[in-house]
């Protein structure tokens, strides 16, 4: 296959812009043919085989760099798709939306320019892994916690900037972002919040500077290259329980939700706890064809000899106390007495669960914030290892959350999918993310797929719950639901691109935000 | 005085623009001549009489009357300068940096439209006062808690919006917002966050929706006039008991704050606790002439006299903790073991403080929530009413403290004023807000403050402390120390500036941004 080039760049315009980016980062780090396809979506949906394909790569290694790539891109209109790490599979990897742009591999700039034990925070580049910040820790011996998400290998500012989040009490990775640096699209540097205060001793300590707070613009977003970004870290608290509490019916996650609410509201729940389907939890350390080998949804019986065998429930709701006996034992008296109103309830501690630890003791791991990739057992559930979520926002209520469940469900078995999902807590809402396995070897399932997605994010827009987050292919379509006042979020957000990028050479079409030349068009 | 005009608007353009406003709002609700004068800024410090002016004033009752009013602006160039209620006296109160601005007053927009006790969040238009909302919860009797600033009659979205602070857990009152609704300078209405989904149930629940995160830009800017906005109210936590320790040397805020940096990041300090130099809690319940007649400020012998009288000390900390006593118990012992180590401490809960009960009685009460104006007592001490906060943020170190301390207190005794001053403990950082009590009717008084303002402004950037929120007489000089790299990050202000609001109605001058044909000639 022939590179894709982006439209209204020529084949020469490009030539020369590669080029350009040659001498800039030197040929070794200018990646095309063959090599860009390690840049493309992991586990692609669509089968048009021409979408979201890179024309090339370029890894730059310092801010200097990437003001030059950027002033080179804005010179020839070359578009770029910067990614940290580009390592979020289960949203599209590293690849653009845009065919034909030139992902921005910020990969090698993976320098912790500092972790302060004192104030709980680092500043990270791009390239930093939770793995490199993890190990950086212990070797340093320092008394941080990290917080990660399922996937280590993913960047923290790319997690942060992306939205994600984790399972400690510091889970809401953006709330805990703290000063952050970007290359504008002119290729001026800026540096946000205390950091714009020449010699300042606060950037990684105070969010909000003097006038406007816009860190949350380079979110989500293409207004901006980040270069550094501050992350508050959690001191080490002094004491960690972890605990599972399983629940035997479907129809628990009502109760469960109803009791959580008032209980993480008022910070007895301390971190960013979850509760865990069935099949999400078992496939981590199993594969189906263990326990059937029907094709379509698994059944009631076999549901069952799945929750015997592991030890889990329908739900498993997985949580954490943090700090010294004294708070924690008061805690959990709460904690205990609120679930056990719910018929089956089964409570755990790591020690009770001598015949099948593995599920509790991963859990364990990332709610204490030690990064992995264990999770992604769950990709050898049913063969042919794609994978995807479907992440629509819900309050904190039971009706919702078995309003959801059902809505989501009953349409994933409908498409002849496990449903595999779990309910994040967050302050005061749930990510109800779900995810779907899928043969990423299969043109049909792929098309059931991709049907079965954009059927869960209309009927979810119109009960009013809208994703806080999704894979490139469906961009457009979400941003298309937070549509109030004839697009008006949106219409502020294409004035802000047009100021910040006129000529739109930074990620076309990231979270549905088109520069002018390319609007109406769209992916969707 | 005949009232000023703005540069390049005519008085027939602004006759014929008051008239339109006239039409939209109704006559009673244009404010012009002597009315205006409630407008000004009730603590002035420049003596020129034609600075910070408006030149009328218009109460608007709805948000269609915002946009009909923006457009007319737009049609004229006349500026706008919002209000929420323009009670933040100590920063400029309703008063416009641009002389000849038409107030927008929108203390007539006082809907509370939702408190919601299920998920703790209220939703307020702009003139919502604490006491409006405080007295709202408790005749509905919801086991919700506000968080208070010390001016009660301020607005509760006008203060989160000015980054402003309170004393409970919620003490960071931007960090609790979640979900606005602004009108852009083009009249167009956008909701942010979850907001943007039509029928949406998570405007107050889940604060990014998808895509960039916007709602920042609203906060300490003119990129818009923000109309409704979601704030965090945290439940009823079961349990509550508010202490004071007191220590009685200058040099111990030292060892004081770094004392608390560890217990706030562990959250053991559960709120936005306070440090409070003597002569601030003294002020609150008593005048200077009771202890002294001298000129200049108090001496070591008068400071002595006001400990003992007044049962505080030369630091007096005021922190409360939150929850059953299970809970709070094992905090208090390691708070109180903590600051044991400091000779000459001295702790207090309220039943210890008979003889002297008002000064916590007093924090008591704002420490949960309690709206009030009892703090601005203050403006009694030394006579003439006058006060304004100069308030630089510092990391939380001893030295930090110390090196704040000493810098600000000498220069504000040189120039002949008290220190009063206190550092508000955020999570990471502390607010030093040196509070200067002033005689506002003395010319000579108010040409030295100035003088002194300017200089502690530009001797704290020298040591990398920037202000965090200032009077409108200084937001062009605290601008100016944010110039990190030339200025960049005011550029990306600018340039956002002038796609949003082109003609720049939108408070010229805000947190010292102009719009484009105003640009260089600041009121610096």
């Amino acid at each position: 296959m022939t590179a894709p080039l982006p439209p209204g760049v020529s084949a020469e315009a490009m030539a020369g812009t590669l080029e350009h980016f040659r001498r800039i980062v030197g040929a070794e780090w200018m990646f095309t043919g063959e090599k860009v396809e390690s840049y493309h979506d992991p586990y692609p949906i669509a089968n048009d085989d021409t979408r979201f394909k890179a024309h090339a790569a370029v890894a730059p290694s310092s801010v200097e760099q990437v003001q030059e790539i950027v002033k080179a891109a804005n010179a020839s209109g070359v578009p770029l798709w910067p990614v940290s790490r580009g390592k979020n599979f289960a949203y599209g990897g590293a690849a653009p939306v845009l065919s034909g742009s030139v992902v921005l591999d910020m990969s090698r700039m993976n320098r912790i320019l500092e972790v302060n034990e004192k104030f709980g925070y680092a500043l990270v580049e791009p390239g930093v892994s939770y793995f490199d910040l993890y190990d950086y820790i212990q070797s340093k011996g320092l008394k941080l916690w990290l917080d990660v998400p399922d996937p280590g290998w993913g960047s923290v500012m790319g997690n942060a900037l992306d939205h994600g989040v984790g399972y400690t009490p510091y889970g809401d990775h953006f709330m805990m972002q703290c000063g952050l640096e970007a290359v504008l699209a002119n290729g001026e540097v800026v540096r946000t919040g205390m950091g714009a205060m020449p010699g300042n001793n606060t950037w990684q300590l105070f969010k909000y500077g003097f006038g406007p707070y816009v860190d949350g613009i380079f979110s989500q977003s293409n207004f901006g290259i980040v270069t550094k970004m501050g992350i508050w870290l959690m001191p080490d608290p002094g004491g960690y329980r972890p605990y599972m509490i399983t629940f035997e019916r479907e129809e628990d996650i009502e109760q469960v939700v109803e009791i959580v609410r008032p209980l993480r509201l008022a910070n007895v729940i301390q971190n960013a706890a979850t509760i865990r389907s069935l099949v999400l939890d078992a496939a981590i350390f199993s594969t189906r064809s263990q326990y059937t080998s029907e094709k379509g949804p698994i059944s009631a019986s076999v549901a069952r000899k799945i929750m015997d065998d592991q030890q889990i429930g329908m739900w498993n709701f997985c949580g954490a106390l943090y700090g010294p006996p004294a708070i924690t034992d008061a805690l959990w008296t709460v904690i205990r007495d609120s679930f056990a109103k719910i018929p089956g309830a089964k409570f755990y501690f790591p020690e009770d669960r001598k015949r099948r630890p593995d599920t509790l003791i991963h859990r364990a791991d990332t709610m204490r914030g030690i990064p992995k990739l264990t999770e992604f057992g769950f990709l050898n559930w049913a063969g042919g290892g794609g994978h995807i979520g479907f992440s629509p926002v819900s309050p904190t209520t039971g009706a919702d959350a078995i309003k959801q469940y059902r809505m989501v469900s009953s349409r994933v078995r409908e498409a002849g999918f496990d449903y595999s999902g779990l309910m994040a807590i967050g302050f005061r809402e749930l990510h109800h993310v779900t995810v779907i396995v899928y043969d990423k070897t299969s043109a049909e399932e792929r098309a059931r797929l991709d049907k079965l997605f954009r059927q869960l994010v209309a009927e979810a827009a119109a009960e009013g719950y809208g994703e806080y987050r999704t894979h490139i292919a469906y961009m457009d379509a979400i941003a298309g639901t937070y549509r109030w006042n004839d697009n008006a979020l949106m219409k502020m957000h294409q004035t802000i691109k047009d100021a910040l990028d006129p000529k739109g050479i930074l990620a076309p079409g990231k979270s549905g935000i088109w520069p002018k030349h390319l609007r109406g068009g769209g992916n969707a």
